[in-house]
């Protein structure tokens, strides 16, 4: 063997959800949005000439962190963006994650977070959820190199409660914590931890424009805290990659950010289309954990997750099923659009009646 | 102090070159093309929908990675791209500079490779070019971690001998050799390492969109090596994140690749360019090194660096002046337009005459 085959960071990559080339299919796998981002943004994107294409990018992304600034009212020196919240969450665990502690997570949670560990040699734990899939606050106060909370949890959809997410963050002010609120635009108002960034200096708060949104092709993240920890993401960010965002992110994440209305009624929408849904699976006899998210985290009572996963496939319906313990028999289907939900439940009842026939 | 402070990871990050926001300025300090992308790249980003906003793009990039690899003669499977040159290397050093021995680069070279080592914590050792600002092959055939050459070298603009480079890599069979070939479009034909590349298997040449495709705006940069070495990179890159490029990127990167008329006549006006102004300096008094790339190097006999420098940017032209020993008198001159140029050398020419007043 070459030698430098001995020194290669040596990884298991994480293993996103199908991206099927197939345009036939309902796609129900990586919780996109449905629906269109607002038409401000592809205005945006064609109203820009050669001459962005041509230049460097502002390599600080003065436009898109000033708007997330004012949208949610802090400086702008408290926002920090990047190329998806993976590139965020990414960054800060590169940042922030250098003790010798274990970073504590729970085992059923966004499934990057040991991928970074692993790559970036950080140690970490994870920690059982609870019988109901839910976070005890107990288990996140012990000695730790730092926390990382999904919330809403994926892929249970599962919110907590605030006061125990506060609870955490109060007993842990020598830690970091990851709050992650990838899909809190679609919990109910009041549950976001981000009026908690005063009172707390070692909070971070990410989210993605990837979901709520409808910008899962842009690749845009933001993380807001004090402005001296996004500083200190800046400092690593601008060692790795000067120019992450490009001018096209930058003007389209910016426009989708404009505009506040269309962005509150689809979200209206696919809260909707959740809620009407998990009743139907409910009466099918499926068991849907509660869900604040663009997804619901469902298993039934008798056809095992693999089957049920199998034969929408095979009927041209993805969902995401998970080959872990604690969740095999469990699905997570994105909300689509009402059509599509219908399509879902439809190819279900199909099965359902095959089974029953047996 | 908050116990998370001192598990921070401190740097110094990389400092780019100025973007200034005032577009009334003649900008030959970041080495960005002065002509426009082929045509074909803003009608390819125009012609992309709120589809490809909403879902989220291909992570292999497959279209991109296959108009690379047909333009190069290689197969898919030996072609990485990631935003910009820097996120590739920085995806290399991550993956193959592990070893406790020192990765090796020049002390004038691309500023980013020793920030990369601090940042990632890997040892390296900066090399003294010669007196004439060549690397002494002899310098790199010692124990190593890993080398880099950028190849034309910058900000010098020199290339290597290719009998030297073939030399090095031959004699570092047990080492990565990452030859940064950013600027080599610019370079007389044949000059390349990439023929190299089936013969050797520890050669990784990396590529840019940024200089001779008028595309530094889009973010992207490439990798070609064995199919092996390319592997082993995309797996650290999905331990980080998935989908680093966007449907816009690729589409407009493939529209670049596919027009290589356009491509060869834009890089032929920059070379004559270039040579035209190297004559035109010599004559007001500058030595400037050989460049094989879309920029000059240059110092004058007589006034400093940081005066001309100075004087320039008062006049509203930015060139790059390094703040480092042995370059401090040199100054980095992109290769404009040739009205860009005139004004260059009219607003030295004024320089000079007031100085001789004096």
């Amino acid at each position: 063997m070459k030698n430098w085959k001995e020194n290669v960071r040596r990884v298991v990559p994480y293993v996103p959800g199908e991206q099927p080339k197939d345009t036939n299919i309902i796609k129900l796998n990586t919780n996109e949005n449905p629906y269109p981002p607002s038409p401000f943004v592809l205005k945006a994107i064609n109203s820009l000439g050669n001459e962005s294409n041509r230049r460097y990018p502002d390599p600080t992304s003065d436009k898109l962190v000033k708007a997330l600034a004012d949208f949610h009212g802090v400086g702008s020196d408290r926002v920090f963006v990047g190329v998806g919240s993976d590139d965020v969450l990414g960054m800060i665990f590169m940042t922030f994650f250098n003790s010798e502690k274990d970073v504590l997570f729970a085992d059923v949670t966004y499934s990057f977070y040991p991928v970074w560990c692993e790559m970036l040699r950080i140690n970490y734990r994870e920690i059982p959820l609870d019988d109901d899939f839910k976070i005890r606050k107990e288990d996140y106060m012990v000695e730790n190199g730092g926390i990382v909370i999904a919330n809403p949890n994926a892929p249970t959809g599962i919110i907590m409660n605030k006061n125990d997410l506060i609870d955490i963050i109060e007993a842990n002010s020598d830690s970091i914590v990851v709050v992650d609120e990838a899909y809190i635009d679609f919990a109910r108002e009041g549950q976001s931890c981000l009026d908690l960034l005063d009172k707390y200096d070692n909070l971070i708060v990410v989210r993605t424009f990837s979901k709520s949104r409808s910008l899962a092709g842009l690749r845009i993240g933001y993380a807001i805290s004090s402005a001296e920890i996004i500083k200190l993401i800046n400092d690593v960010k601008y060692s790795y990659n000067s120019y992450t965002m490009n001018s096209l992110q930058i003007e389209g994440g910016s426009a989708s950010v404009s505009d506040n209305d269309y962005f509150r009624s689809m979200i209206k929408k696919v809260v909707e289309t959740r809620e009407r849904t998990t009743k139907e699976l409910e009466a099918l006899g499926f068991e849907v954990l509660p869900s604040s998210t663009n997804f619901i985290f469902a298993k039934h009572n008798k056809i095992s997750g693999t089957e049920i996963f199998e034969y929408l496939k095979d009927n041209k319906i993805y969902v995401r099923h998970f080959n872990q313990e604690r969740i095999m028999d469990y699905l997570r289907i994105t909300i689509g659009t009402d059509e599509e939900m219908d399509s879902l439940i439809r190819s279900i009842k199909v099965l359902l009646d095959k089974k029953a026939d047996i």
